[in-house]
């Protein structure tokens, strides 16, 4: 394994906050960044050393791209696969497409938990309405429709509560092939963010507690409240994960956590092939940011230090006019702010978030 | 008082790591920057949304920068004072000219301490040679022939160990204003980074303890092993500074420290208008960076927590060719690496830190 030393440059394939806190991520390393996206006000660009506007599908612009790095990660999962097959020619692209085509499509992402001895929701493909039909025999109401790709923040999902539902929430999928599964009654959501570095070592974040509002992400806390043995258990099935798809970098999954008697039965809801919402805390309240680990595992470099700073870690996400608070959270004491740097505060449009670290740090 | 809201941006003299640390912690809070620095290969333009490449007396790119900024401030104190003067004219400059006529002259600066009631060697105005002689009757050897303008890391500066050594020391100076300073043996070098907001709040950091190697900062650790009293005494007098100047932004002020029975004794050896190296443990030891600091006074927003993160916090400069053992220090637990992302490890050149918090954090 050969680490990229510092002057080396990081392309990264989107320019939103993620892009823009990992470009943030490199600098502190020493490493340059070249952030390729398709908005003009991509929040990235005013961070990053070079910038290439240009759509995923322009392979001229690819091309220089790929010319001008020494490696290509990506923000988000929803970039097209060929664009990453294209890119993949000319340079290293981390994480690969194996765990790109795992995490685009929610049959693979649930099968492969299957398949590592995790427990999932009951789940079943259904490409036509007569699809669904057959599938709420064996996976009755109440249960949610999905599609199988492009889903985030709760876009392209149906609940089904009731078997009139069903007509609904086909039309909802406008035709796309999808995924029927059953309702988890979970009483929490927890996620872990892990990475693997080039040359195969695992490291995970302390477990993660998150909470939804409108099927966005509101707060997380570290350490979750869930029993050691769980925790273990969703650290373990992390690195199943890993291993299984040769990953490279920063990843994040999210699990349903159902209290059983005497233990913590833990369900895998998704897989993300990047760093996380989820994992915001780290950059206040760990030895090592999410962000800075993903730079260090695509860049070939040792991982860091995934220990706390502080008793506990909160992150609060800022959606929308909630951003307005800004003045405010800056004269909390002991508040972190981070702010994205977008202009337009349209509604669930994530625009920041605060950090507050407890137990170590005096209010 | 009203603070710059996120969008604004902040116009920075200076691209080296000072003026890098500052365009990234103004990143996090949604502010943009520009660097305004003469040379090509400045270490922050890499992180800044906006560059300006000129020399510090281009009077057409300094208008253009002051039109594209909402605030100006500076990474280092030698600074041009007719390019701020200039500058004053279009945009506000923090901190102001005031601070930066004081700081730039040792005189001003020795005799403004004494004013405050502080502590400062013997020192005497040295402008010939015949200066010095009479200089020599009143402040004998061992002492210290500095310019009294221009002097960092050591440059500008010879040591006058007996009176024979008078005439190279003068020559050294090769004819510039120059001050005669007392020998003082002190026991420990400290500093207080320090900020005051534009509504005229004081913060400090915890005092911080410095070693020097051949003049340059090699070694920071805070808390500072000296009394509670000589810290409460140190931060005192930097409030009185900040105070007298009407100062905004970030400074530090160096101090001697001589142990005598029973207490700390304090003598103010100079005071930096900025951002100082001293204080980059903060970047990981404190819930606010010194460089978030800076830019939050300067914005006009209120100063965030000085608390400390952990039990106490250690910065190692990597000068020269110690940045060559970057990736032993990636792998090490617990220690941050910051790189500075610059080419050449000239002898001398500060190419990065490493900050190691101990106390909450396991190795």
């Amino acid at each position: 394994m050969t680490a990229l030393p510092p002057g080396s440059t990081i392309g990264i394939l989107g320019g939103g906050q993620l892009g823009r806190m990992l470009a943030m991520a490199a600098a502190r390393l020493g490493l340059r960044s070249h952030i390729f996206a398709p908005e003009a006000d991509s929040p990235a660009f005013g961070v990053a050393a070079e910038r290439t506007l240009a759509s995923y599908d322009d392979h001229k612009a690819l091309l220089a791209f790929a010319q001008s790095i020494d490696v290509a990660t990506y923000e988000f999962e929803n970039i097209p696969v060929p664009t990453v097959e294209f890119l993949s020619k000319h340079v290293p692209v981390r994480p690969g497409a194996k765990a790109l085509a795992c995490a685009q499509d929610r049959i693979n992402e649930k099968a492969l938990a299957r398949t590592l001895g995790a427990g999932t929701a009951e789940f079943d493909q259904v490409n036509s309405f007569a699809d669904l039909q057959k599938a709420l025999q064996h996976i009755p109401p109440p249960c949610v429709l999905k599609t199988r790709r492009f889903g985030y923040d709760g876009k392209g999902q149906a609940k089904i509560l009731k078997l009139d539902d069903a007509r609904l929430a086909w039309d909802a999928m406008r035709d796309q092939p999808s995924i029927l599964e059953s309702f988890v009654n979970f009483q929490l959501e927890v996620s872990v963010i892990a990475a693997r570095s080039l040359d195969g070592e695992f490291r995970a974040f302390d477990v993660t507690e998150n909470e939804h509002r409108n099927h966005i992400l509101h707060r997380s806390l570290a350490p979750a409240r869930i029993t050691n043995a769980a925790a273990a258990e969703a650290i373990a099935i992390a690195e199943k994960f890993a291993t299984t798809l040769d990953y490279v970098g920063v990843f994040a999954i999210e699990f349903f956590a159902l209290h059983e008697t005497g233990r913590d039965v833990l369900y895998v809801n998704e897989m993300a092939p990047r760093v996380h919402n989820s994992g915001h805390w780290t950059i206040d309240g760990a030895v090592t940011s999410q962000f800075e680990q993903h730079i260090r595992a695509v860049a070939g470099w040792p991982l860091g230090s995934t220990a706390m700073k502080a008793a506990s870690a909160e992150m609060i996400n800022l959606i929308g006019d909630d951003i307005l608070a800004w003045e405010q959270i800056a004269a909390e004491p002991g508040a972190c702010l981070h702010h994205y740097g977008k202009r337009e505060a349209r509604p669930g449009r994530k625009m920041g978030h605060v950090n507050r670290v407890m137990g170590k740090v005096p209010g």
